[in-house]
């Protein structure tokens, strides 16, 4: 895939991680605005209090954007801190920006520094390779769990010209409460100020990357960066709808790639929580039944055991009136008014061994909703996880 | 075993499960003093509504109680509740004594009514088989993802006369969010009054089953009762600090069981949080750390991975300050002041090695502290909850 005009990417091996790529750059040799929301997790990687006031400081500009897997740089403190600032300032210097000027991230293992030097010295290569097409090799450099690269694209009409939005993403997240870190990082060609960047970007990852991380619930390093190098050359103040349908999308794309690549997932849950008394409510409950690892259990083994899910429900601290209570599998409705319905477990079992599994949970109490993503729980989660350091 | 004086207990098959025993009696012929508790999930199986009212009304008197596994009769609305109640009668019309007087409990599967015909006609044979001894069959016919039965005894000093407590207990129980129906049934021969007994059992349960289950975190079903026949004929007024240390003592030995038990655990963590703020702070940092699957898998396999526990604090709730944070394994420091310490990675290896590896979380910002059992993730856990109902 080729990068929108303005973008430029590599990715190449910088020895942090054995036999595999671990240093992706990308350069927008010309500039580009820039938005990004980072992890609330209290801990905080060097890379994300780095970056955040970098972008801050510029007012949403930037130049170049150093990622590295193998090494989350978090928890490491002043150590930690002054290791990835020596990344920022060599990226700076080599290409002729200021050390804020360039977004750096990072994931891997927490509680180790940086080993900033081969960092350093792998840029000039990285540099060397950089090419519009590179966004494939930068995909690949970033990842750690992953089963495979997330790369997506997708089109769209700015004061009637016609750009482009490429975005990438690591991460194989279940839902919560797994923590392996979300970087995503959206390139496009449209001119847009900051601002707007900021604006569109909350809106995009509202309805994607919170859909499977819940609010507040993320890892020390998750961040998500958009780019616009503005090449497109249209008015920047025409209408955004389209431009915002299509980083929607871009965004839902990455974010059901991170799930579905849940760290051995084979199947994904839809789960929209609905007729809610608040939003509160709705978050509350599909957390509780998104997070359970008997929900996920049985979800591996293509079991519509809807009792499971309720016993979630129940203890999930969300408000509903237990006669209000509907729960369906596509459409066939395995609870109804809080007691079993009559429906054939062979249909139920239908909707249970397809790839995506919609369940819509309705508390008969409101009109507050949410959808979550969640991953099922299979033998490969805990192959990958139970020594991932080692 | 043999219960204590004024209990009988007998464990047969009734035919809800295959070819397994799944219905157990106690019986005490001279009636006992008795107190419960109860799980908070809004959705609670017949039992638990049936016995607690039951238990009210006779002012915390009974003469049996009768447990079945294979069906939790949870969400099954009038139809659950009136075959649970056909059960009970059944049981007080062979026993001569109210139905109030009958406690009844339930675990399996949710969803399903009770075949309530099939224990109605096991109960004779059930009432046959009473003996001292049978807490043994009782302890199997209880049983359902657990690996083996849970039975513990202590004895105490009450009134200069030395009497004894018997519990058995089933349940297979992750830390939450695991749902798996936890009962435990408690048995001695002291002479206590019902409000003697439900003070002591607070007591006893909060240190021990709340410590794996975390408050109002519960299945459809969970059920802890203790009787107390009287036939020890101590003074009703006698100091009861012994008694109490011999129920704690009996409690989270049946505790430590339901989490060694924990559908295929290999290890379990014992977490304390201390240095919290408040016990509020401390809970959120404990349920956090002891449910992350992330943790978990660490756990089972051995892996000091202090990272994935920062990061479970990180996104937790709790307050306090970065700078302020401890961990320990054992008598290993992790981190100091919320910074990697310095170790050998070889001593920390070896405490996560053991069976049961000693946590120390230090928030540094009060008093307020709890403790948790959480077993290891591991890929038993997949294997028996994946296809539970096939």
């Amino acid at each position: 895939m080729r990068l929108p005009k303005g973008f430029l990417a590599s990715g190449i091996r910088a020895g942090i991680r054995k036999k595999r790529p671990d240093l992706g750059l990308i350069v927008a040799p010309d500039g580009a605005n820039a938005a990004a929301v980072f992890t609330r997790n209290r801990f905080q990687a060097a890379a994300v209090t780095l970056s955040r006031n970098a972008l801050k400081r510029t007012g949403g500009k930037l130049k170049a954007v150093v990622v590295n897997a193998g090494c989350a740089n978090a928890v490491t403190g002043k150590a930690g801190h002054d290791a990835a600032k020596r990344v920022r300032s060599r990226a700076a210097e080599l290409l002729q920006c200021s050390h804020d000027e360039v977004f750096i991230a990072s994931t891997g293992v927490i509680g180790v520094v940086l080993p900033d030097k081969r960092l350093r010295e792998a840029l000039p290569d990285a540099i060397t390779r950089l090419s519009a097409g590179g966004i494939d090799a930068l995909s690949h450099a970033i990842l750690t769990t992953d089963v495979g690269p997330k790369v997506t694209q997708a089109a769209f009409t700015l004061d009637g010209k016609r750009g482009r939005i490429v975005g990438v993403a690591k991460g194989a997240g279940m839902i919560h409460p797994n923590m392996a870190t979300m970087l995503g990082f959206v390139m496009t060609d449209a001119a847009l100020d900051p601002a707007t960047l900021r604006r569109a970007l909350a809106s995009a990852v509202d309805q994607s990357f919170n859909a499977i991380s819940v609010d507040g619930d993320t890892s020390t390093n998750d961040t998500v960066l958009v780019m616009a190098s503005g090449k497109l050359g249209n008015d920047p103040g025409a209408g955004t709808s389209d431009f915002q349908r299509a980083l929607d999308a871009v965004c839902r794309d990455l974010a059901w790639m991170i799930v579905r690549d849940g760290e051995g997932a084979t199947r994904v849950m839809e789960l929209t929580v609905r007729g809610a008394k608040t939003e509160r409510d709705a978050k509350l409950a599909a957390h509780a039944v998104a997070t359970s690892p008997l929900v996920k259990t049985a979800l591996h083994g293509g079991d519509p055991n809807w009792g499971r899910m309720l016993a979630a429900l129940g203890r999930s601290g969300a408000r509903f009136p237990l006669k209000g209570v509907s729960l369906f599998a596509g459409k066939v409705q395995l609870v109804i008014n809080g007691e079993p319905a009559v429906y054939r477990e062979k249909d139920a079992a239908k909707v249970f061994s397809r790839e995506r599994v919609p369940i819509i949970l309705d508390l008969g109490s409101g009109t507050a909703s949410t959808v979550v993503l969640a991953s099922d729980l299979g033998h490969d989660y805990i192959t990958i996880n139970a020594d991932y350091r080692s």
